[in-house]
């Protein structure tokens, strides 16, 4: 860092403390001390690295989902498409949602692509990724999901008037609502409590997959990886799946990121109150199903399978001490590093 | 394992042995000697390591694979879906299934990922895993294909009364059948015969290709590897392409796993003995023709390709000798290791 | 290979060199000296190597090919079918010749996995296979689609049965034509020359593309590799993408193996002589434009990519003279050896 | 070099630098000192080196492309197709455009494979790629989408009669058109505004995803690589995405060389101006937005992610300064150079 003035480097490490982050951000050797990063915007730029990076792996996500239903929903039938029915069917959107969050992983690699605040939790309460990081990553990933949604919006606001017809906004069950392009909207036939376990099960399924393909000590079928340099391509199977499986009764949100942060937007630019009260005030059950769901699918991985020393699962009380008395688990580490050391 | 009390690992060791594992669980070097190894819960997670790894895997296989089934046929023809046509189409069940066994792989990577009792039978007559293993494995796959079936109705439970009539639960032929979501019923054109051949050749395709998929000594386009790391997503595109090819007589069970345990399930929550005798007691069908299928096509791989030394086909009298004298084969394999050691 | 006789080594050589293959089978290091090299079925087994792999090889390609348009094409429209329309749609098909290929080449790895006349003719040719190898290869390739084809019939024949009516068989333009699921038929208002085109452009790009994907010297998106460990995948995309844009005039036969094997079994079976006169004696258009096609396909990439020296085109006379004199090109090929021993 | 005389390296190099390009052409080691090199052709095939792999790398891209439209356009219905429903789907583009890109860049490895002009001007603007290979890099591009063009009509032209009428050519909104085949045309309801902004905001995400893939800096979930040898496979996903995200308004042209020169191609062939006067003169709009819509992409990447020291961004004034005096930023970059050899 011989070119960077200390004070400077200084000031961008107590930036990124407090916002929880580590004192020195992630950055390539190659790139370590370049003469930029004495520019004001370089600076900026390393002390908001990780929440740069999961506004636009989220942005990038959404853009792709909320863009495939956009096209499937408005060009519904359509018979000028080639083909003659349209520019896509159902499975469109689970391709869109996929291969956004595949996409959004690689841009965001340097935060580690979490995407979704109920997995950024998970990471914190299994992981241990500090929890300081979580409101400032979940407000990238908010912010990442809201501004997606209105750039879709700005982007198909002619169709969608050509579709509903000029300045009308309607939302299911509604015959040509499209605030589904945004948001999820449950089936008319679920209860509260199907709306609730749908979600749960989704968000257990996504955070024990996830966790299986992110554990290096789960021998995989090549040797000692989980799922190594295929994680963005497993993921978009994982996502495809949740969409081809999952899709029909509540269509998998199980992100708040994905589908508050829409729901608002679409609530900014005009589609009233009934974004809220529809299906019987369902906004909520994402969020709280995203979270509680995630929760469960890490505890039964760790339960189950994972055998590291990271998570609480793995001490005594599973961890309950740990809630407690913070400390109480850094002994065994040290020794860690003393076995290494030696 | 310098802090874990030897008499605990000693017990360990016990257990797994009475299962037929090996004494030693498979675990990542860097957690070998955590302290979390003394702890009742972790004990009991190393003794059941491959058998809990099974169940998840088959369990995930299983979730997304009748998922798909369930939302397709539900939801088939819906009109308020995106794109005006349902929530996806047979593809999706390709889909489905074939990342279903993919996740499953990376999930039960602790075990080997076969996920289906007939590849675990195949593997012990011709990869020489020890036959003692069989029995848990067999009984963790079953029964994580049979919780699956359980989540997925669950989870599709209202959806199947709105579909079906609030409290019927038909079996093909009938019109509103929705049995099909849990387990295959053939086409009512076929002979048993045909039910048979039809289920006896997808099996043998799919042993034949899994061990040239897993064989390290077929130089494929790769040099020295079989599929390697391309293990898992090759076997999306088999299982892809055996629901593609073979799914329409059918239905490609080929897995005891898949087809009788959800079948249970199935009978258990009401779909009445139908299930058994629908197709002129279709349900033995899967089940036997699986095993007898999954063994012929490993006998063609080994008679025509493979060259190691594990498989009976490479020994005098193709193997039957060593069925009489389990010890016969030990000589050969002792003057390797001599072999290695000069 | 102290403890496998000589001689019977020896019988091996022979045997292999009688067909052009070398002495040495392609043998993993580590099975090299292994007892059962001497027992009968081993010997013959390293003798006929590559003749089984391209064999097994073409018939899991055709199995899944002519398996998918079986099931497309029996099952259009069927009301009963999960999603209410058939099980499965064109692109169905799509899927099942690509992943076909795919893992076909998986399964023939030892012989390089061609799986098609065409394309062992063009290595020949352009990248010195000993042209002695071109009968047998092509023998094993056309018996491996010939024998699939007859496994698919087999298991589809009440199926067909039941859509053409019991002991029809009827060849394009007949409404309820089956042939179509062995062999390709062209489009009714396709001259000769459309036809034979639309096979040539496709086998060229074909031809091409194998090339660049198999050119190590091809500095490609990941450094020196050609597609290395990619390649199986990168030919599903490949083959997908020659059935979705050069499908629908003349099926993409591009392959001997592919077309003229099935045509045969299903003249067998009883589709009549219409299978050779159906589309003004189109069956011959295949096979004749395959050879030429691919030639013109590997003239191209060696013409204007290649560098390397096995191709004739990086000859003086672009190789014509190696034709007159084979000898000829031998002489820079020892500078090379003493280079490197140098 | 040994064996090629000086005097004809030296003209080599005199051709390619003429064109802005490196005097040594990239070969690959095993091939330097060949003999052919010494050959007339195989110096043109040196000095030509990039173009042509830009120009095949485009051709390919548009073949699969065009390709899979026309099959989707002409096929559109068709009952005799298997499967009773034309010979694909929508999706089926997606596929065609996706794979034609991955299968491009395989082919074009030499050169980089852009395959896209507005690409090339990013990467000469962000990542220093030379500006004087632009235009070779443009025209071998341009040519490449022409040539590509003109084979997918010359291979479709029967089918074209048979759909629009012997001779008949028109432009959407025509019922029958078939100008779709060869480039895009816009939605009817849309303002040209519209037009650009979502040819705009599509080329911004492409141009952004691709650095994001490219840069080796971010650590993606695979430690340090970007998408590494996935950079073709995800490129796949990218374009697929666009296609079922953005496919819909204006069907996602975002290059000058996949929209102009086949455009130039149909109006070659008989479409007639319409093919530049519809949709109120559109043809512009691909151009012009793909170029601002990348170049908008790669600044939000620079700012906001990238760290590496080719970017003007990271120079004080962003960079505006290098605009003025192009020297200013050779000292840093000495000083590296200095660093790596202390």
């Amino acid at each position: 860092m011989d070119s960077v003035a200390p004070s400077k480097v200084r000031r961008v490490s107590t930036v990124r403390s407090r916002f929880g982050l580590q004192p020195n951000a992630p950055l390539d050797e190659e790139h370590q001390d370049l003469d930029h990063h004495e520019l004001l915007w370089s600076r900026i730029r390393l002390a908001m690295r990780e929440p740069f990076a999961e506004f636009f792996g989220t942005f990038i996500m959404v853009l792709f989902g909320d863009g495939s239903v956009a096209q499937v929903l408005l060009s519904a039938g359509l018979e000028a498409a080639p083909g003659g029915n349209g520019f896509g069917e159902y499975q469109s959107i689970s391709w869109g949602w996929g291969l956004g969050v595949m996409l959004g992983i690689y841009v965001a690699g340097d935060s580690g692509g979490f995407l979704n605040p109920a997995i950024t939790f998970c990471f914190c309460l299994y992981r241990k990724l500090p929890w300081r990081r979580f409101p400032i990553y979940l407000t990238a990933q908010f912010l990442g999901g809201f501004c997606a949604a209105g750039v879709i919006y700005a982007n198909y606001v002619s169709a969608i008037n050509s579709f509903e017809g000029a300045g009308l906004r309607t939302v299911p069950p509604s015959p040509t609502a499209t605030a589904g392009i945004f948001c999820t909207y449950p089936q008319a036939f679920l209860t509260k409590t199907n709306q609730f376990f749908s979600e749960f099960i989704t968000a257990t399924l996504l955070m024990f997959v996830i966790f299986a393909l992110k554990d290096e000590s789960n021998r995989g079928a090549m040797g000692k990886t989980g799922a190594g340099p295929f994680f963005p391509l497993a993921l978009f199977f994982l996502i495809f799946g949740l969409g081809a499986c999952f899709g029909y009764e509540t269509g998998y949100a199980i992100n708040l990121a994905r589908d508050f942060g829409p729901r608002l937007m679409s609530y900014a630019v005009g589609y009233g109150p009934e974004v809220w009260s529809a299906g019987d005030y369902y906004f909520w059950v994402p969020v709280v199903a995203s979270f509680l769901g995630c929760t469960f699918g890490g505890f039964l991985y760790d339960v189950f399978i994972y055998t590291g020393p990271e998570s609480p699962i793995n001490t005594p009380w599973l961890g309950l001490k740990r809630i407690i008395r913070p400390g109480a688990h850094s002994p065994p580490r040290i020794k860690e590093s003393e076995r290494s050391s030696a």
